[in-house]
Parts: C-alpha cells; structure tokens; sequence
C-alpha cells in the first residue's frame, strides 16, 4: 500500500475541508504502517477538572484513522465512519497535549479498519484505545 | 429499581457540573425503563455539509446514559465511561435537533451497561445505536 | 421492510447451510421488527460450573441477527460478519436454554447493522447485549 | 508489570480449568509486553466453505486475553469478559491453524482491557482483531 498522499496534502487537506478544527491538528508522521497525529489541547476540549473530554478523544481517534485512510486511497474517496469501539483506559493528564497513533488493518474495496491507541504527551501507558470501521463509496 | 433523580435535580444537576454544555440539552422524560434526552443542535454541533458531528452524537449518547444511571444511583455516585461502541447508521438531518433514548440493562455494584438509540427529530428510522459501559467506585 | 422469508423457510436454509448446528436452533417468533431465535443449550455449550460459554452466546447472537437480514432479504444474498461489540452483563442459569431478540436497525445497499439482546429462559434482565455489523455483497 | 505465571503455568491451568478445551491451544510466547496463543483448528471450528467459524476466533481471543491477564496477576483472580468488540477482516485460510497475539493496556484494581490480532499461519494480515474488557474481582 504506497502512499497516495503525504504530510503537506493531508494538512492542506484538513485546512480546506474540516477548516473550524484543522489548527487544533498537526500531523507528526505518515508512514505505510501508522499515522500519528497530535491534538493541541484548548480550553474547549476539556470538561470539569481539567481532562480532556471522551467526545475529543472520540474525535481525534477518528480523524487520525481518517487521513490514515486517505494517506493510501488519497482525496478522491469520501470515507464514512461507520463503527467506532473505543476503551478509556485512563485520565489523560491535564494541560497536557493528546497523541494518536494509527495504523490501518484492512483497507477493502467497501470497508476500512484499522485501530488507534491514544496517548498524553510524555506518559507511556495510552489513556485510550479505539477500534474504527470505515464504508468507502464504490468509485464514480 | 426506583428512580432516585428525577427530571429538575437531573437537569440541576447537569447545570452545576456541566455548565458549559447544560443549556445544550434538555430532559424529556425519565421512566425506571428509559431516559431520553433532547439535544438543541447549534453551528459548533455540525461538520461541513450541514450534519451533526460525529463527536457530538457520541456526546449526546454518552450524556444520555450517564444522567440515566444517575437517575438510579442518585448524585453521589462518580460513574465513569469506560467503553463506548458506536455504530452510525444514516446521516442525521441537517438542521434538526438529536434525540437519545437511553434504557440501562444492568446496573451492577462496579459496572452499568446500557445502549442508547439516536434520532433526528420527526424521522423514525435511528441515525446511530450505542452500547456504552460504565465503571461505578465504590462506595466510601 | 416487508418480509422475504418465514420461520419455515428460515428453518430449511439453516438446516441446508449449518446442518451440523440447525438442530440446536429453534425460531420462535419471526416478523418485521423482530426475531426470536431459541438456543437448546447442550454439554458442548457450556463451560466448567455449566453456564452456557461466551463463544456460545456470540454464536447465537451472529446466527439470530443473520436469520433477521435473510428474512428482509432472501436467500440469495450472503451476508458476512464484519464488527460484533457484545457485552457479557450476567451468569446465565446453569441449565436454561438461552433465548436471543434481535431486531434490525439498517439494511443498507452494503451494509445491515442491528442489534441482539440474550436472555436465560424465564428470566427478566437480559444476560447479554451485542451490535452486530454484516457486509452484504453486491448484486450480481 | 513483572509476570507472575509463564507458560508451563498456564498451560497447566488451562489443562486443569478447561479440560475440554486446553488441547486445541499452544501457548508460544508469553512476556510481559504480549502473549501468543496457536490454536490447532479441527472439523469442529469450521463452518461450511472450510473457513474458521466467528465463535472460534472469538473464542480464541477469548482466551488469549485472560491467559495474557493471569500471567500478571497470577491463577487466584477469576476474570470475567465483560465487553468484546471484534472485527472480523479476512476469511482465514482453509485448512489452517490460527495465532492469536494478545497485548494488555491496562489492568487496573477492577478492570483490564487488552487488543488482540488473529492471523492464520503464514499469512501477514491480520484475519480479525478484537478489544476486550475483563471484570476482576476484589480481592477475599
């Protein structure tokens, strides 16, 4: 599975489709194997004490797979989520910036899957681990 | 199980803890057999094309059940979500406010389960299905 | 969604396509919203201190809701498990057969998701919950 | 997270808890980061077409996590599945056997969640990969 699309044209990518959310996201790496995107924490993603709320952590798992899925089929394809099971596994340390790591299982002609652990900056243990399906529309 | 919260300290209850978000939501009925729980859709809710994000209807599902076992347990307890398994099934209507009927099926000493169905208002068919696990702590 | 297919013919595709299995299922109840799927519990579905084993209840889950898109869709069609999130919520009674409602939530062009509650013969709460998601092939 | 039972341990425990069962497994690698569990596949977890059956993989995965969960915290725990979320992405091969590869992300006082991949022998991609969440009793 090449690559269909690097670091600069999933960026330019986020900024000209997702362009409310597209600062808060910054791509570290995209290989064959996995895609790691970082969340710079704001205020807004946050909920009553300080940790990072589940709906961002929602959030960043499923557009960290979702330009994993794009990095291979490129821009061409609007992939839906279809499914998503995630575990918090632990608070995530407040002030303090998310990491996702993701690598893709299975990219079909009908159906992506893939999972992503995600991580407090500079902790060790993931404070959360999701599993996410994809339906990508047959091509026009 | 009889009800130990019942729709104005459920609703107070959001306000204090919650109160970025509590006007967001609106309780429209809690039964001992389910909760459904209105959200008022605003722009932050939406992604681009008009429909509702899938991080807010994760939000909505997982606001829903945690307001349903607090509507058994009463305002003590700390549940905390621990697995959320969300399958998206249609595109929510643009413009239209979400509703989640939440039902509980097991509200144990260190564990509630239950699953929540999601509806653009005035469709019939659900526009997601979640099944979400709680951890409870125990008492002090 | 009306109807493709009735108990009967239910009953003969599973005892054509699983006949090692069939005789250990029986349809109780099959209309447009719901089926009922019965479970004759034998020794080689249990586990030591005989309640029914967790690869029995995901079994009768995955058959219950197959049945459920054959009788929306026919015979024709073959439907391939592609995501099932169970959870395990109580013991079964040793010694009960086991009895799974499933209704379908979607039946999509590619796609059938719908959702399974199991209960222990004469028993109220249920003693697990799965979402299940099915693949369905395009038409020849 | 030091191990407490290594593999001739376990091997021994699954011989004395599941002894209809304990043949079909072989336990090839147990550290502290994974553990890797054979399972030598016989006429009775096939389904039609010559394929494992969906019970079988979910068994398999079953059992690869809790092994993983007693070699940290050794055979006086009784861990119960109480979610488990499961993607099923290829067909295994026909007349293969199938390994199970097990990490464990957290075991905490009253939970522990691990991910599992299944492959068939000699086969690079992953045929299914499944989160689980097991219940671990207070200590007596």
């Amino acid at each position: 599975m090449p690559l269909q699309m690097e670091i600069p044209a999933l960026q330019r990518f986020l900024e000209r489709e997702f362009p409310q959310v597209a600062a808060d996201f910054h791509l570290e790496e995209v290989t064959e194997d996995r895609l790691i995107l970082g969340l710079r924490v704001a205020e807004r993603h946050l909920r009553p004490g300080g940790t990072v709320s589940g709906p961002t952590m929602f959030g960043l798992a499923d557009v960290a797979m979702y330009l994993a899925i794009l990095s291979h089929l490129g821009p061409v394809a609007l992939a839906v989520t279809t499914n998503c099971s995630i575990d918090f596994l632990r608070k995530p340390e407040a002030g303090s910036d998310l990491r996702a790591e993701a690598r893709l299982l299975k990219l079909g002609r009908s159906l992506a899957v893939g999972d992503v652990l995600l991580f407090s900056q500079g902790v060790a243990a993931p404070v959360a681990r999701a599993g996410l399906t994809y339906s990508i529309p047959p091509k026009r």
